[in-house]
């Protein structure tokens, strides 16, 4: 394809997207950082020196950086003419300031559900959308002929797209996400409260456990205060759960067993859903499902059962 | 060496313990699962159809045993004779109960950090306890030639000694293991609850914070049962940490983060600690050492600096 596909941002989500696209498109790249950008050349992208050289022609924009510079960089590359998504980890917010510019059509919030607890360029992977979920919203002034170009390109890498209201896709994150690393500090935290010999026992459950808590505390710190309304209320709802465990643990181990399970377990099955009708895409995805393809005429989606 | 070994119970952590022990030592099994018993006898193991013929004439016995059975056939062991040791979780009321049969001095309460999500004999591994911390209780009526005696065997199969008295390692479990138990819970059952969408954004941070969920709940549950009050008090301090973190989740992110980078980069130091000094060995574990081999006159151990 020849078509230009600019990435805006090249740490460890920039990164890894600009190389597994460089693959197949004509990916130009951008980074703040100049250490970044030669790090990047270094790696054989073609990079330029400015934003608004990057988004030059292109057709789709992708902007990869970190929260409180995304709203800019998205109306910049809007300005620009392309088609514009980014991967933020909160989509509500931004969608605020890019119509505050007059400017929702083009925009395709998204989110690759992907990520490690490193950073950087240095640790960007080609193959690390390989099978993830990838949001991409879909709102009511959202063009669709846009969403459906962006959806093209992250199944092109191998990701599975999964439509959302930005709305949804906060809530949903909240608890799958965003808890996680307040519940991983919490963790480790009690653990460096009670002291040497704890430390010492803390074993693979608190080794999992806390896993998330040695990320860059900047990121979820940025995640969690965008989408502080929905994560205040998954912490209060943990609250309440935690105290009733305080009188009898069992219910909540073993509702948590049994969620755990499901989860582990879920199976989807093949379907296709016309191009064009972005309700039965809001409702694919609130039913958790997928679109795996993006043929001429349908999608081709996994829905689970 | 000659010395008979008894191993109470051959679910993962006793199969384990069976099948790394009879590469040295004389090893007699025993399990109250007719089925267990035949499986260890097909991996090569000597197993007895009686607990009584398992225990006689060995020297030292583990139980490895459930809670809810485990004072039973630790009374059951001290009886028969030797010095007795087990595997469980929670070590307070477990004294409790064999002092209330006069049975204290030959009893060692031990409990080796580690373990999988997976249960039973079938999966068990020898290399189960290499480097693990493997606490054994030293109590004001420990006979202390007994708890070098376990000591010696727990070291030679490659763990780490950690002393330490009953109540301070419940204190201290029920922050790195019973916690994270509700923790993981509490994760799976909030992103059940959100819904389908939720469980397909579910990625790396879910996946990691809710492994734990995966194990038979019957475990944890008994495990955090047996410590209610340090387990309520641990799920008491995560309350009042999500609760703050409400408001701004900033310092508990960063607190746990500088937390869990402490806990991967500890470092150890080697020393001397001569045997038979029980004060020195109890303050060596509070300060977060641990004991690699018990010599003739001196104890190799390593303190965290």
């Amino acid at each position: 394809m020849s078509e230009r596909i600019a990435v805006i941002g090249l740490g460890l989500i920039g990164g890894s997207l600009a190389r597994r696209l460089a693959g197949s498109h004509e990916v130009i790249g951008y980074d703040a950082a100049p250490a970044t950008r030669d790090l990047a050349r270094a790696a054989g992208l073609t990079v330029r020196d400015q934003l608004a050289e990057a988004v030059q022609d292109a057709s789709v924009a992708f902007a990869a950086v970190p929260l409180p510079a995304l709203s800019t960089v998205v109306c910049q590359a809007l300005s620009a003419g392309a088609v514009v998504t980014d991967v933020g980890s909160v989509k509500s917010p931004l969608y605020v300031a890019v119509r505050a510019q007059g400017l929702g059509g083009r925009f395709v919030g998204g989110h690759p559900m992907a990520g490690t607890e490193r950073s950087g360029f240095s640790a960007s992977d080609p193959g690390l959308y390989d099978g993830a979920a990838w949001v991409l919203c879909l709102e009511p002034d959202t063009d669709l002929a846009s969403w459906l170009r962006v959806a093209r390109t992250v199944t092109g890498i191998g990701a599975r797209v999964v439509p959302s209201t930005a709305a949804d896709h906060d809530a949903a994150v909240a608890r799958i996400s965003h808890l996680p690393h307040l519940l991983a500090a919490a963790l480790a935290a009690a653990a460096a409260e009670a002291g040497p010999l704890a430390l010492t026992l803390a074993a693979g459950s608190f080794r999992d456990g806390t896993r998330v808590a040695a990320t860059a505390p900047e990121l979820p710190t940025s995640m969690c205060r965008a989408n502080r309304l929905a994560v205040a209320a998954a912490a209060a709802d943990t609250v309440r759960r935690l105290q009733v465990a305080q009188g009898d643990p069992g219910p909540l181990i073993f509702s948590g067993h049994h969620a755990r399970l499901a989860w582990e377990n879920r199976h989807a099955v093949p379907a296709d859903v016309p191009i064009g009708d972005a309700d039965a895409l809001l409702d694919l995805g609130r039913r958790g499902g997928w679109i795996e393809r993006v043929g001429a005429d349908t999608l081709s989606v996994l829905v689970p059962v």
